[in-house]
């Protein structure tokens, strides 16, 4: 697998496993719906200002990211580790927002229950079946 | 959602999102299969000795079990946090192992790449939708 089939194989998947450390250091794995934006080596998501992983990501921005496919036959992950920061100023506010967010946040793209998390690839493990790769991003 | 009604959409589910915190403090993720055994507030799995989650649960034994279903309206997921214990007694390893163990873990019950884990569970995260209910075990 090369970085760029690393990129498609995200593409094509509709959820993501985000993790994040709490306070008392124990890791948290949530499910939330696939990247919105893919620039490079960041990976943008929408989400709730009021979440409890966005106190966990200010705290402490280590995270984890996985996609993760089980077909009939064989089962593929791809588990990316980096950093997770915390985006409300608006100009990326207004990038990350779709139509369909106003549904969600009552006040609009400036409703502040409404931020983007913003993740930095630092290194992946490409899982197929028992075989595994690493890669440095 | 009750205890017992967490258990059964636990037991429905054919994939377990094990995280666990590396040397470096990020937290890793990835797919295994379902537990193996549920007792009280212990679930068991099946695993490699050789594998990088074992180093990280041996350093730092904080974890997280998530179970997560997406169906066509709603998507629920089960959020465990609690501690991981290797396990590679021989008792432990005879009760969990089952005959297509073999195919992978060439030496049979008694090979060393084969152990078991065993997650004891703290608290509970039971997500519908965008509501969430707090559970303690």
């Amino acid at each position: 697998m090369t970085k760029e089939q690393i990129v498609k194989f995200i593409e094509k998947q509709k959820t993501a496993f985000i993790s994040s450390v709490d306070e008392n250091g124990f890791p948290v794995t949530r499910a939330m719906l696939a990247p919105r934006k893919i620039d490079g080596n960041d990976l943008y998501f929408s989400t709730n200002t009021s979440s409890k992983k966005i106190q966990h990501f200010l705290r402490n921005p280590n995270a984890c990211v996985y996609f993760y496919q089980r077909g009939k036959i064989k089962y593929q992950g791809v588990m990316i580790k980096g950093t997770m920061q915390v985006c409300t100023d608006q100009p990326t506010k207004d990038e990350i927002w779709r139509f369909g967010d106003r549904f969600i946040y009552k006040k609009g793209v400036t409703d502040p229950d409404y931020c983007v998390l913003k993740f930095t690839c630092k290194s992946a493990e490409y899982y197929c079946d028992l075989k595994i790769e690493d890669f440095d991003f």
